[in-house]
């Protein structure tokens, strides 16, 4: 991957004067055309060997460009409120908006590689964070994101180089460290783990663009013409998602986990009374023990219309001290939102360590309500499958505990307790137009319901099914589950 | 302030559950017409003595009403992103939205309160942040806010009696601390500092209940009777906000500040190059230097139309390491921006501390634009010099280096950049029908600008004007400026 650019590519200075200011007349209008069109973010990821230019490069473009719509983004160490989430919170959380242009400064590859070249993680490591790296660059693809990785390069012998001018510069010096003299000493290791890393992630939609670092004319050419060539392209193209494979809308024999659950289970009051109070004691130790400082919860409640979701949530989090969680009802999205890639508005929400956030509907309402009533197309919700897999993958390895509950009740005790809001002063609130909307379309939420069970109910975040006809059950059965698999998580770790 | 919480208040069992069960359907409904009408947020502070029923009365009020429209934060040690701010940063932050109650467990008076009886601080220091904390929360209290703050009190002997009892339950001993008890011994001068604090920052558009905290009905029903009478009162309300003192339009002479400016000042393309150059060059010195890792550098920029704002900026930024800066364009607000009281949109995006924050049109809209558009009520920008003033005080209290600049051109020399963008072919983006608009409401604007320089130009946040006709000179004033206030501030740290 390196060699072709260890062969002394350089642009003289005629050629570059001649160049550069049409280029950069040609960059502030894709730029604007950009901002204007505002489908879809750039994310440009600057990285490679020291002193090959990556700082340089990042400000000649904002030289180049309106620096008003692009957002720079360098990563340094994690804040303490980074450290306490998933790995990709952080990156997550500085993504630019459709429109922008996101430069990151050191990015997911960092640590992955740098982690690897020193030793501190494995062959297997750093394969599963390629992998995963994979994943999340293939979901920014497909929500329309134009991505494009740059890689700065020198051969072993420029490097040393470079690095001894900088060094002896008194202006310059500060800019190498021990750190990267220390960096140096391993420039053949570096050279091979990122040449691995490099051959495993560059795809059609997220490629590699290895560039030569010794001329810095050149290099700032080679990032500039390429940056603006692919914005025009993507500017031209209306994205046109390629569906997955089309399979048929229902199992032969109108058979699915939610129509096979058996509604008609019960718990007398008294029998509820006793159990919820022993549960919710168990739960309030759970939260507060030591192990669980560690530690956090994400629920996801998801369900049919008044199947119970906001009571059984009050059963858990009257258990709970209401410092320690967070309930994060889903509605429509904020124009914020909007501008993100689908599973932002649930990656902003991620509790610290020691706490619950509880979704009341979730991250499925792509495959649900986003599927049903057409608000995305066939390709989206297609993929969100495997987003979300790989979604809750990251939750759980970073020391997450996942429960997603199913509440289901019949159409019939569906009509009673609509009845009952619509009659009832202080919950007439709770029930609107698009409720009764909804259960017009009772099969489609069904067949969607028991769609997204068959292919996310997964070792590391089952589905917990919910029979919530008679609310007693359903609260105790929510309640127990939550407990036991914080008992579990917790005897484990 | 404390007596009538000292009587022995207390609520007997049959009372209670008498009144209880009406009382959560009147919350319930009440918090969804807050809900429904979405103007205005509940801001609902829990203070007090330890061991008088805090933590117990907000898990109350969670479990008595929707907790999904509520949010509850606590407050503990900063995180580092915090402590890198602003002190006030962490609870702007953490305001609730429109429609939505947040319950502040712990607040803006702990550390003033706490730190005044310690002796880490002396008397000044707490007059200077019950000042700092009137401003705060009447500018809330006149963004529509409703302001609840209740302090639980306990006399000695029952905080005593209570901490011991507490201490001696196996199951709640966790909840007294050493720490505790220290405090306890203070109790004497806690209560005089808080007696202090409360008499100085009870207003009525933002009173303290105070709660005798020994009887945990009578405590739990009085705060929810209150909050209960307080949204629906408020509900009721249609806000109608006082103007401020009438004002004439203009001065007698129709001299002002802006009109009286020079605008003939130029700079030669030569000396400019050479001035330019000196300039950045020592920016970006001082921007490496060891003690601005300390401070930040928060810059307005405001003007005419095409006054060339975005041309200054770029002259700053190139002197800067992109990694270093971000530059904030104000547009129309998000609908999240909506939500929030006027000035949140600027301070979530402050600075750290070693940065720069750089906003293209500021926090100054609301007395120019927003003023001259009817965009808000005359009382509203009436009432933002001083919440303006106020704000400032904090970044610069902060470690902040504040700059603001007001670029000016005359009329003509708009008109004809105007047309030189509608001209260019990279330039016309720049150009919208709303710029002509504008145009025609020249004097208006210009007398905004004027009254707003008059008003906001203080010792700590001057605004330097800029001749702008000549955008060489206008450039390089900018530059000159903000070496010379970095400078003056280093040197002075």
């Amino acid at each position: 991957m390196f060699e072709a650019a260890e062969i002394g590519h350089k642009m003289d200075k005629a050629a570059y004067a001649a160049e550069i200011p049409a280029l950069r007349e040609a960059l502030l209008e894709a730029q604007w055309a950009l901002h204007a069109d505002g489908r879809f973010p750039v994310i440009v990821l600057i990285a490679g060997v020291d002193g090959a230019g990556k700082g340089e490069t990042v400000n000649t473009l904002n030289e180049w460009m309106d620096p008003r719509h692009i957002r720079t983004i360098a990563f340094d160490g994690s804040s303490d409120e980074e450290a306490e989430r998933p790995r990709m919170w952080r990156y997550w959380r500085e993504l630019p908006r459709k429109g922008q242009i996101g430069i990151f400064f050191g990015s997911w590859y960092t640590d992955p590689i740098v982690d690897r070249v020193w030793g501190k993680t494995g062959k297997k490591a750093l394969a599963l964070e390629i992998e995963r790296i994979n994943h999340f660059e293939r979901m920014l693809a497909d929500e329309g994101a134009l991505i494009l990785k740059f890689w700065f390069h020198l051969d072993k012998q420029s490097q040393r180089k470079r690095l001894e001018k900088i060094d002896a510069d008194p202006v310059m010096s500060w800019q190498v460290t021990r750190a990267d003299w220390q960096q140096f000493k391993r420039y053949d290791r570096y050279y091979a783990v990122a040449e691995h890393t490099l051959r495993l992630t560059s795809a059609g939609h997220a490629p590699w663009i290895v560039v030569e670092g010794r001329d810095a004319r050149y290099r700032q050419y080679t990032v500039g013409s390429v940056l603006l060539a692919a914005i025009r392209k993507h500017l031209e193209q209306r994205p046109m998602p390629a569906s997955g494979v089309a399979l048929p809308e229902l199992p032969a024999d109108g058979r699915n986990v939610l129509n096979q659950m058996k509604l008609g289970r019960k718990l007398g009051d008294r029998k509820y009374a006793h159990e919820l109070a022993q549960l919710q004691g168990e739960l309030n130790q759970l939260a507060r023990s030591k192990k669980f400082r560690e530690r956090s919860v994400i629920c996801a409640f998801e369900g049919m219309d008044a199947a119970g979701k906001g009571g059984a949530i009050r059963r858990v989090t009257a258990a709970l001290d209401a410092r320690q969680y967070r309930i994060i009802p889903i509605a429509a999205p904020t124009d914020e939102e909007r501008a993100q890639p689908y599973l932002w508005r649930f990656w902003r929400h991620l509790p610290r360590r020691g706490r619950f956030t509880l979704y009341d509907r979730s991250w499925y309402g792509r495959v649900l309500v986003e599927r049903v009533e057409g608000f995305c197309q066939p390709a989206d919700w297609q993929r969100a499958y495997a987003e979300i897999n790989q979604f809750e993958q990251e939750l759980v390895d970073a020391g997450g505990i996942l429960c997603k509950f199913w509440l289901q009740v019949s159409q019939d005790e569906q009509l009673r307790r609509f009845r009952e809001r619509e009659e009832t002063r202080f919950k007439h609130f709770k029930i609107t137009e698009q409720d009764w909307r909804n259960r017009e379309k009772w099969p489609h939420y069904e067949l969607a319901a028991a769609e997204m069970i068959e292919r996310t109910s997964t070792a590391i975040g089952p589905w917990t099914l919910v029979e919530a006809e008679d609310k007693n059950w359903a609260r105790v059965k929510v309640l127990r589950t939550l407990v036991e698999r914080i008992e579990v998580a917790l005897d484990r770790s």
